[in-house]
């Protein structure tokens, strides 16, 4: 497995349209997608754009989602995960696995569409790493 | 203030040594810098290229560094802050204190020679962000 591009990083937040407005207001953002859900990970994300990367503004979608319980660790919200690209996810999992590395699941469709997995963070130096396979035409 | 590039994440750990090692056999990682000491910040720094951004390993320099500050809450370690790249620092600074948000001090020389200042995570949703002067000459 080579590391691939740093696709965005996941930014829990009580309140989407409250993390936008600092994005937009405090830091500058200029591109901000339109929020959406993503039920079987439940969530509702949405795209901050940097010029060469993203920020993935994540709200829980109900009580059991696991933004949920990182919100009820951190209240204002905070730092959640790293999204690398990898060319080939099974590829890269049967790679992790190989070497020991705990990965979380089976790979499932992620926000941009594509097969995501994500790594243990006790296997990662304490960082959840999400490993997504590039998508086809751009982010 | 527009929003620059994702410059870097920064990931402190209680090894730099150990963290290179999960970057780059686990993950792949095939450009990795020195490690080298920044005395007025009291950590080590160590970068990671992926291919469009960084990651900046930090380990502690001293027991009275942020970062060990950090670890005794996170002992395996942890994303520690996010950093983007600003075309005027001291123009960033006015327009965010302007606004309201509190910043950490003076900006003073990061880890890539400009100039740096951290924004209070309290106002910005729980994630410590670092605005970083654009360095003249790719990162």
């Amino acid at each position: 497995m080579t590391l691939g591009r740093l696709n965005h990083i996941g930014v829990a937040t009580p309140s989407i349209p409250a993390a936008v407005a600092l994005y937009r207001d405090l830091l500058g953002a200029e591109a901000i997608g339109e929020a959406f859900d993503l039920p079987a990970q439940k969530v509702r994300v949405c795209f901050v754009d940097a010029p060469n990367s993203q920020i993935e503004l994540l709200e829980p979608l109900g009580a059991d989602s696991p933004i949920a319980k990182f919100l009820e660790k951190n209240p204002a919200g905070g730092q959640h995960h790293v999204c690398f690209e990898v060319a080939d996810i099974a590829a890269a999992v049967a790679d992790l696995t190989a070497k020991g590395a705990r990965v979380l699941g089976a790979p499932r469709i992620g926000a941009h569409g594509t097969l995501v997995v994500f790594v243990h963070p006790k296997d990662m130096g304490g960082v959840l790493v999400e490993l997504m396979e590039t998508p086809k035409e751009g982010h």
